[in-house]
C-alpha cells in the first residue's frame, strides 16, 4: 500500500471544512470504550451543547448519529416516516431531492414543492401544498449545499404548524455558521453534519428531536438508526453500537470551540467573511448564482464565466495552490463552483489565498 | 464543557481495542475532501487490502461502510433481505440474535437455530434447518463476541451452498485475529469492524460481497446503506456521502500494519497470546466458559468465581489499574467477564498487567 496522503489541503469546498488544531488534537486522544464512564460523561456534555447550539426547546432529545449528515437525514426520516405517511418536501436543490427520495424509499406519499436551483423556495407555494396535501411531515433544507441558497424555514414551519404537520429541517450547512433556532422557528426535528460549520471531521452527525417530534415517532425499521435505541444508549448507557470515541472527542471539542467563540459571534464571522468574499469576487467580475437576499453565508455558488474551463480551474487550484473547491451538481454541473467558507475555513487568509489564485487562473 | 478525557486506558474489553501509535498518527493527518483524488487513491488501496485480508474471491466487492460493525451488519442485510426472504440464523449469542432481529425488521421470515450461550452451534442442526426451511440466506456469527465462542462457519457454509442459499458471516471479532477465508469457506458476504483485531478506531466497517452475493442483491430500502450507491462512490467516484477521511486513513494504516505483520503471523500471535493468557488464568483457578476447542483467540469469557463481585472487579480494574474489561451480556450478565486480546491489545505486557491486577483483586 502507498503511504496515506499527508497534504495540507485548504478545504474551501462544500465540506469537509478545515479542522482546527485544537479539534485535531482532540481527535487523536487515546480511545475509550463505548461504555466508559469518562466517555459517557463527555457524551452528556455533547448532548447539552447540541441543545444549546440548535436552540432546541426544553425536553428535546439531542444526540449524534454514528455516520455522516446523510445518516442523520436518514435517521430522522426512518423515525418519522412509515408507509403511507403524507410528506411535503421542498425540492429546489440536490439535498431537498435526497430528502424526497429517502422519504419515498420509506414508503411516504411524497409531494414535492419544486423550485429553481439557485433560488429560495416561495413559502406561499409550500403553504399551498400543505393546505392541499395535509401532510404529517414537511421537510426542507435550510441551507441548500448544492445551490448556495437559504430557504425561508421560519415561514414554512409556521405554515406547517398551522396545519399540525411536523417540520423536519436539514441544517447541515447552516448550523454553527448562520442562525438556526429550532425553538423560535417552530422546527420539530433538525439535523446537521459535523464537518461543515461546526468544524469537526465527518462521521458523527448531530440531530435534535423536540418533545413534539419525539411523541410522533413511528416504528423504526432500521436498527442502526432507531432513535429509541440510540437515545437509550446516549442517556441510559444501554449498549447499541461501538461509538467512535475519537469522533466524540472531536465533536465535543468543536462544540466547545463554537461556544468559546460565541454562537452569535460565529454567525457574524461567517456573515462578515461572506460579504468580504462576495465583494472580492465582484472585483474579479465573478457573481453568485442566488440573489443577494437568498445567499448563504457558508456556501457560495460562483457562476463560471463564459469561456472558462471550470474543471481545469478546480484542478489547477488543487494541484498548484493546494486549494479544494467543489463542482456544481445536477443541473448546475459545469455552471458553478461551490466554495465553502465554513468553520475554520471561514478566515481572511483563506479568502485572500483563494481570491488571489482564482484571479490568476481565470485571467490566464 | 469539561475537557475531553485523555486517559491511557488499557483496552482489554470486547472492543474497541488499543490503537497503535502508527494508526493514531494516521488518524490525525489533515482531512481531505471525500472526492479528492489522493483520498480516493487510498480508498482503492483499502479495497484491495480488504479483499486480501478477507481472502475474498476474484471479482468481489470490498468497501467500508461509514459506521460501526452494526452498520455493516445492517448494510449486508439491507441488501440481501426483502419482505418474505427466508432466512436461517444461528442464534447462540447476542450478535446472532441481532442478525435475526434486523432480518425480521426488514421483513424476512427468520428461522432461528438457537444454541446455548457459551457453546458452538452444532452444524448438523443448522444443516437440518436449511433442509427444512429452504432459506435464501443463512446468517451466522463466526466469532460470537458475547460468548467467546467460534462457530463452525465452514461446515455451515457448505450445508447452505449445497441448498443454494447465500451465506452471510459476521467476522467482527475474528477478521485479522484468527483465520477467516471467504473464498475457501464458501462465504458469500462477510463484514467486520475496524476496532477489534484490525486495530483502528471504530466508525468505519469493512465488508465484502462475492460476485454471487452481488448478483442476488435485493432492492435496498435504505439510501445510506445502499450497496449499489456505496460501490458507485468507492469505484466510480459518484458522490454519496462525505466519508470521514480521518477514519479512512486510520483503516488504511491499520490494514497496512496487518499486512506488514503478515496475516497468518498475526493470527498466530493472537493464538499464542490466547494460550498463554488461558494458562495464566488457570494458575489463578479461572476458567473460560466455552470448551477449549470452541474458544476464540480474540475474546475470552472468563467465568466469575463464586463469591466475587464481578462489577466491583471491573470497576477496580478501571479505577485502580486503568484497565477496561467487559461485562457479560444477556444470560451471561454477572456470570462472566469478557476480555479481549485483539490487535494492539494482544501483547504479553497487556496480559501480564491484567493477570497481575486480576490476581490481586480476586484474592482480596
Amino acid at each position: 500500500m502507498k503511504p496515506i496522503p499527508a497534504i495540507p489541503r485548504i478545504l474551501l469546498g462544500p465540506g469537509p471544512s478545515l479542522v482546527s488544531p485544537r479539534v485535531m488534537r482532540a481527535l487523536a486522544t487515546p480511545v475509550l470504550g463505548h461504555l466508559d464512564p469518562q466517555l459517557l460523561s463527555t457524551m452528556d456534555d455533547v448532548r447539552d451543547a447540541l441543545r444549546r447550539i440548535f436552540r432546541a426547546p426544553d425536553g428535546s432529545t439531542a444526540l449524534a448519529v454514528s455516520g455522516t449528515g446523510t445518516a442523520a437525514m436518514e435517521t430522522c426520516l426512518a423515525n418519522l416516516v412509515e408507509p403511507g405517511t403524507r410528506m411535503v418536501v421542498v425540492t429546489n436543490g440536490y439535498f431537498g431531492e435526497r430528502l424526497a427520495e429517502i422519504g419515498q424509499r420509506f414508503g411516504a406519499q411524497v409531494h414535492r414543492v419544486a423550485g429553481e436551483w439557485g433560488r429560495a423556495i416561495d413559502p406561499t407555494a409550500v403553504a399551498n401544498a400543505i393546505t392541499s396535501n395535509s401532510p404529517q411531515l414537511v421537510a426542507v433544507v435550510h441551507a441548500e449545499t448544492s445551490t448556495g441558497v437559504v430557504n425561508p424555514v421560519e415561514a414554512i414551519a409556521a405554515a406547517a404548524r398551522a396545519k399540525d404537520a411536523l417540520v423536519l429541517v436539514d441544517a447541515v450547512t447552516s448550523l454553527g455558521g448562520m442562525p438556526v433556532d429550532v425553538a423560535a422557528w417552530g422546527i420539530d426535528a433538525c439535523y446537521s453534519g459535523s464537518q461543515k460549520c461546526l468544524g469537526a471531521p465527518s462521521g458523527i452527525a448531530p440531530l435534535v428531536f423536540t418533545p413534539r417530534a419525539w411523541a410522533r415517532r413511528v416504528a423504526c425499521r432500521s436498527f442502526y438508526f432507531d432513535l429509541g435505541l440510540l437515545d437509550a444508549y446516549w442517556r441510559e448507557r444501554k449498549y447499541h453500537h461501538t461509538i467512535a470515541a475519537t469522533l466524540v472527542y472531536a465533536l465535543a471539542e468543536a462544540l466547545a470551540e463554537v461556544e468559546d467563540e460565541g454562537l452569535e459571534q460565529r454567525w457574524e464571522r461567517h456573515r462578515r467573511h461572506h460579504e468580504s468574499f462576495t465583494s472580492e469576487l465582484a472585483a474579479l467580475r465573478l457573481t453568485l448564482l442566488p440573489p443577494e437576499a437568498e445567499q448563504l453565508w457558508t456556501l457560495h455558488t460562483v457562476v463560471v464565466p463564459d469561456g472558462i474551463d471550470e474543471a481545469a480551474v478546480r484542478r489547477d487550484l488543487r494541484e498548484q495552490y493546494n486549494i479544494e473547491i467543489g463542482a456544481g451538481m445536477g443541473p448546475l454541473a459545469g455552471r458553478v463552483w461551490r466554495i465553502g467558507l465554513m468553520g475554520a475555513s471561514s478566515t481572511p487568509s483563506a479568502i485572500a489565498t483563494l481570491v488571489s489564485a482564482l484571479s490568476t487562473l481565470i485571467r490566464r
